[in-house]
């Protein structure tokens, strides 16, 4: 089924313990897109400027992703610096440059109003409910958001929440956005806001699924050559929707094997800089790697 | 079958967030006793000073746990003093005074030394090595650690390491021991230093279990009134072993139970000062609340 994805597309200068590299293609709809597309059809609204390479969006074409609603605008791409230490939870922001992101106002094409999923990914929460105003009674809608609209546009975010299906966000996120160090009560506050489902990323440690009467733990897997957790949230998100719409099960169950499929492919995400890894997949690769999820968690019951 | 453990007993005055207490019964070997206690009955080797109350001693020898080996010296019992932020996973240390423990050394009574099942808490690794000599041929010995060994005791601690074949410790004392950051990594030289298994307690996240061929990663239960975290982790290891040693069964999949059963003991351990939760549980209890590990960690397998 149809996946709308609304988000940035960046250059990335990423230095890790393990490498670094410049200019390496980023953005948070460009890892959605890229992971979904290895389950469903995608749908992108994004802006770039003259500099993002035409050879990417073939690529991005190549695999599906419908670019009717790139926009390229005169002048240059959104670019971050970063660097993470040992801790790679958490990056460090050396420079953003806004560019062309600045002024992007996200126009949702015609042919895209009737999608069914929509992904909103961490864009200003008043341009994610803007983009809300242009779909039609869409099936499924989520969201991610970061610390700095938590910090700097708290009630627009809240009041963006409140017209959303599921948020996804970092552990540290639902902390801040709650003021409250319990997991548990913190995510029971951010459901108090409108959403049906919380997916808490935890980085290495995997992620929680928490809905009102349920809490569901996926694990993370260990991983022997971590090389860049750059786009991992957005590639856990991108597994987690696409899963969803090629299934149209958003029951209990299938929302927990979404979560694992998040987790599978944001697992590949880390092993190489920007999402090198993410371009060469088979199906074959991402169902193994469920399985290694599945023997990583199973116990047996009583 | 017969579990022996050799450890500290103490008083400790901790302050949580959530609250504080002063001169509670704390030590190793006593949370350990108590959380086994509820699997297999436990032989307790400890020193005590004069103000350790006799009815506390009553307490664990009803729950079968059997003093025969705990020395009751001239002077005061170990005690601690420590203070936790919402980092709940870190202890602060305010003050150690090692009293009747400072020259403890370790006496295995005849009775206790045809033990199958040994736990070496955190103690000396001089010490733990000792109390091996004084076992004969124990079916599984399994050992805990701490920071101070690793940076103090090092040499001592890896000829600890060769003589167990499980070693239960934090993930944050993997990484200094290995000098390693990546899990995975430093879990392997670990397992060089002779161990078959390695299970790394991540706290609030869970913990895994690492054998050469095998990761499994037990989830960490989200708890709503976590009170304090002091002694959670030998808490674990009791059910850990407390379970193994009445069950017998040494295989993988009897080995992820038990890692289970340690997490189930460690979750009610939290929700209380001291180990008050532990004294009045049931057995319906503990299997309600493996029944909820279950289905938190549940998804399914393609």
């Amino acid at each position: 089924m149809s996946l709308l994805v609304v988000g940035s597309m960046a250059f990335d200068s990423v230095k890790t313990p393990f490498g670094e590299r410049d200019n390496a293609i980023g953005g948070s709809a460009t890892y959605f897109s890229v992971s979904a597309s290895y389950f469903t059809d995608v749908r992108l609204v994004a802006v770039v400027g003259q500099d993002f390479p035409e050879s990417e969006l073939n690529f991005l074409a190549e695999r599906s992703v419908d670019l009717t609603g790139l926009e390229r605008k005169e002048g240059e791409t959104f670019r971050w610096k970063g660097e993470y230490g040992f801790d790679l939870n958490t990056a460090h922001t050396l420079d953003t440059q806004l560019n062309v992101f600045l002024d992007f106002q996200p126009r949702v094409p015609d042919s895209f109003k009737e999608s069914e999923y929509v992904f909103l990914a961490n864009i200003d929460p008043e341009l994610q409910a803007s983009v809300l105003e242009q779909v039609k009674s869409p099936r499924l809608v989520a969201c991610d958001t970061m610390n700095f609209w938590i910090e700097g546009k708290r009630d627009e975010l809240v009041k963006t929440f409140g017209m959303v299906d599921i948020v996804v966000i970092n552990e540290g996120e639902v902390r801040e956005l709650a003021g409250e160090s319990n997991i548990l009560k913190a995510s029971r506050k951010i459901l108090e806001m409108g959403p049906k489902s919380l997916v808490v990323k935890q980085g290495e440690y995997g992620a929680l699924l928490i809905q009102n009467n349920s809490v569901f733990s996926a694990p993370g897997l260990p991983i022997e050559d971590i090389h860049d957790p750059t786009g991992a949230g957005d590639t856990f998100a991108g597994g987690f929707m696409g899963y969803l719409a090629s299934k149209g099960d958003l029951s209990r169950d299938g929302l927990r094997r979404a979560v694992v499929f998040g987790s599978v492919m944001a697992s590949f995400n880390v092993e190489s800089f920007s999402y090198d890894r993410l371009r060469t997949l088979a199906g074959e690769d991402i169902e193994a790697r469920y399985r290694e999820f599945s023997d990583l968690a199973h116990f047996e019951r009583l």
